[in-house]
């Protein structure tokens, strides 16, 4: 996998800078024959795009998508799909401090470290901008799924405040600005967020991604697991600095009778597991259960409270980024994080099918 | 990647099953004129070699490995390095149980519900004694990354007990047999593990592994992140269920302010970091700061409490796990998360190369 | 490498149908810091562009084209480079015939009995158009691969008319309408041309693209040869049949003694070849030598004369490719076999610096 | 695909040098329960064996390749299948002259300006003994493809003698020593081999292999063509120097009315082709019809006659290569190109599988 390409089969490129002409991404190795249109695409945009709530930064894009390619009279060709989003509000401002200073916290300083150059323009290629082309992807990785196989998002923790499990319900997941599936949670995150935005902080999150009517057999041994890919997968996310599968780190804490899901034959007749610690995957291999897949998100470190840092001419400094303010960064992850596991089902369905038909 | 290939310019190929005659592997992509011999990379294998202590298995594997390709007269050519262990310790015993029934916990299910057919002798593929071809290729991985890089691993957390960071001491790490970096705490989980291990049950724990002296500027922004091949790399050990860089899911618990490293000139005139919540990696691209990562091993279900199953025929079951017992596989991950490490690293590092010289 | 990427780590990857809104690359991997615009991209695109003389398709296409990332103040960044070329002179007129009918000799029947579906406008994916984002991404790899090589390609037969090797002169080739080395070859092809143009018929063609200043060392040993690489670049344009390295498929009637090119020190003090049957390749691994490769290009089946066919319902028929008539696509070759050329070099060069550093 | 891998699902990577203790190769991507067993693969291997005619190399061995992994009870189970051939006849010699000399058209040079070592023995890396590791591939891909696709090479031409098509009979190809298809032919070559032969010369040839059976559809648009597969797959074969698909280098001859293959419905009701210049491929796709891929072979530059080159101390020097003489190594690559093309066509149906199910 190149450093821009993501996923074997099902292939996605991502391009773009935050503040260039346009982003986007190419989608090699899409099945031909499925029914895609803008409008399809669009609607998932639309769930992750900036400004719709005092919550997440207020820069006002329409991430309006474009398909350049791959797809004739309604239906994909089998061939490379281009998609297009250009970047409409990138405020020509002066970007005085952020231009020779590092952030903290940001790849500012690593990157000139890397590359000898960098588009400190709103992060350039760092800046979550370059998930809508994930998003824009992760809706044709659903194409390919079909139906049959539901993959939504929510977040489960912000702060100290995580959501009561037994509140959980998925139709509150859209009905408020954090994908919340807690109800009582809801305002309690309401005046928590609001406080660190006053303040000009920032905080951190957990999302829990699951994937439901998954086949049995997606995944592969040794370096092909699927939880292995799916790690990756979240992990190449702005921010994310830490991912589970089912019971995650939590797993240390049990005994072998605890974290073994029993098996049993449901009234379908089929085998079935009484419980799903493992989080739908055993030996790298899905086992027909829920997909459960959390990672968290570290705050923005784009606060108003001085910090020290340095300058590219390696003097010591202060740094307080001004400019659009993103409280909690991990609400805006969720469809992101739904997106990548989409992609990396579809990538392991059209691997499996490879090798066994 | 394929499913049995790890790393993009430093690749390494596993083969071998727990019962077959041999397992190894090929690693493509070793820079030339390089020293290499078998003692050095035995050296590593007898880290993990099993049945070093009462707390792992006792399978009795000398773990012999044998350079077949890729060195001349000492120093590798370029050409691939294929290594191969023989598999000695094969008990040929009547598997009865296990060729039938799926252990609750394991990937007898899905291998069979992917593949239709399983080499059910200890595992097969799956067993954990394809690490040690991991070790052997962790050990050529070092050597391109040389002698200004140290990679350590220690075990941090045992069921609900964890170490004293206040009390880490590096030089204990292999004066006992847990990799355990706290004296105080080795006694604990001695008693501790005595007791699972007479009641016959497991518990998990996790593996911390760090890197010094790591170039800044290794990895990429995007889908080449280093900390995002970290997680893949150690979500193909067997048995992890979660992976964690730097403050990793306790950073959502995290303010911008308490999370951000600020950066200041040390007192050899290069730019440093006062803290390291970010685990050495900034935007996917090391710092120069530690990389620190850890991860967490489930408890194996190979446990003596019968538990219920199904058996290949749709029955409903129970089984007991006789043979062979591992209170806490985790012990033995740590040199294969070493190993892991020292592969993504060095890959990594030719990847830094080719692009930016 | 992917359907519709090219390269390891110099990766081009093309998207965009004939008829489409654009077509376009991105090229992943570039080095940082190097100088780059549109107007040096534009050169080899315009060197390549339809309608240029009455010898080939008189579709009207300024090709122009557009950067969309990976670039910053005319330097590129290390981050993917988007180029965008969008169509203009997409008639859309009545593609009645070719709409239903497979014509011989092109991919219509092959893509129908793959995909089920196939964009039939202008040839969709398999149309020649492609090959200007191969032109645009050649302009970059030139750039990694500095002054210092210089690639050049040239015609070298037409039909049974082959150049005079004699009369070889590099600046010849771009004063006539043919990429021409052979000044007395320009007059005949040019009657030859002017009466199969005239009677709607077609010939094939061959090109010779050579680099030089290519130093010792790129290219691997078995399946990274440089030779392999470049016979499967050529091979992936439009109508090629057949590729050849050196003395090519001539080497057949050559001994041993013919056919070694005996070495020796140069004035220069340095290892060199008395002659060069090897095209500047051995054992996969560059020589140092001048690289030499030359192609086949089979004549379009879009002529006049009617031909046997089938249509997508089953039932035989005849057909004539009306429209635009290009009487020798072999000409348009040569740009795009220099790019080809550039792009295995430049990855090749990036290849060995990752592992010989 | 890396230097020692080939193939993107069927991927086949493989290790070893001349005189090392053995060679073989992995196998990953094979698809779950299919019947393999050593003998099966021997049967490849046996008619690839060296000494089995004065006409080629007298080094003896046996070539004896064992299954190391992959194959459980007789069946493959989707793991990596390793075979290991261990070299037997390794003349531990002095090698004086070919250790400090350049063999002119041989990689030594090459390999030493790479990667400043070489294993002199026999030519290490690049001895043909590598291709009894693609002969073992050759045999497990072809139980992929299954008993329907029938891959049989010949040997064409030698030096100025080429075999005439009317007299080609499939039968002959087991019957002589050369692999040769015409009956008359055989005597010729047998006289002017001899003469070789005893003059210590060598001469090239050119192989043709042919695919039967081959459903349509496989191979991709532009870089996924299975022809440029097919030419990088013969161009990895030890002297090839130049590849051609059907017509291959003579389509530049021909006018669009010849080349053009005319389709009707043939007898059994389908589509056909009334001609095969295509060679089995149009667009990058297989049509159904035979798949038709010849290469040439250069002579061998170990030859009797003192050939001027250089040292590694870089004076200039003369060489006599003695030891095994190998008259037309064209001989044994036919066995070879069969296995490439079993793997490009398993490696084709497998990607085909993914995408279009």
């Amino acid at each position: 996998m190149s450093d821009n390409t993501f996923g074997q089969l099902f292939r996605v490129t991502t391009w773009g800078e935050s503040h260039g002409p346009a982003i986007g991404c190419v989608v090699d190795g899409m099945p031909p024959r499925i029914p895609v249109n803008e409008e399809e695409i669009q609607k998932f945009l639309d769930k992750r795009k900036p400004g719709q709530s005092r919550f997440t930064t207020q820069r006002k894009e329409p991430d309006q998508v474009k398909i350049l390619s791959g797809v004739f009279e309604g239906l994909t060709t089998g061939t490379p799909i281009c998609l297009m989003i250009e970047n409409t509000d990138q405020r020509s401002k002066d970007y005085g401090d952020i231009k020779d200073k590092y952030r903290p916290g940001h790849a500012d300083y690593t990157y000139m470290e890397k590359y000898g150059i960098r588009d400190y323009r709103g992060g350039g290629r760092s800046s979550a901008r370059e998930t809508a082309s994930r998003v824009a992807a992760g809706a044709l990785a659903r194409k390919v799924l079909g139906m049959g196989v539901r993959i939504k998002g929510a977040l489960v923790q912000v702060g100290e405040h995580e959501v009561n499990r037994d509140n959980w319900d998925w139709d509150q997941v859209d009905q408020n600005p954090f994908w919340c599936p807690d109800a009582e949670m809801v305002p309690v995150w309401e005046k928590y967020l609001d406080e660190i935005r006053k303040d000009g902080s920032s905080i951190g999150a957990v999302i829990e991604v699951r994937a439901q009517g998954v086949q049995t057999g997606l995944g592969a041994p040794v370096y092909g697991k699927l939880d292995s890919d799916l790690a990756q997968a979240m992990m190449t996310i702005n921010a994310v600095k830490g991912v589970e599968i089912g019971e995650g780190m939590n797993a240390a804490r049990l005994s072998g009778e605890q974290n073994a899901d029993e098996m049993y034959i449901d009234e379908s007749g089929r085998p079935n597991f009484r419980t799903n610690h493992a989080g739908g995957i055993l030996g790298g291999i899905s086992t027909g259960r829920e997909i459960v897949v959390r990672f968290a998100v570290k705050p923005t470190s784009s606060i108003l409270t001085p910090r020290a840092t340095i300058d590219k001419h390696g003097e010591e400094t202060e740094i307080i980024t001004k400019g659009r303010h993103d409280p909690c960064v991990g609400i805006r992850a969720v469809p992101v994080g739904e997106a990548m596991m989409a992609c990396v089902l579809a990538d392991h369905l059209m691997r499996h099918r490879a090798q066994c038909g």
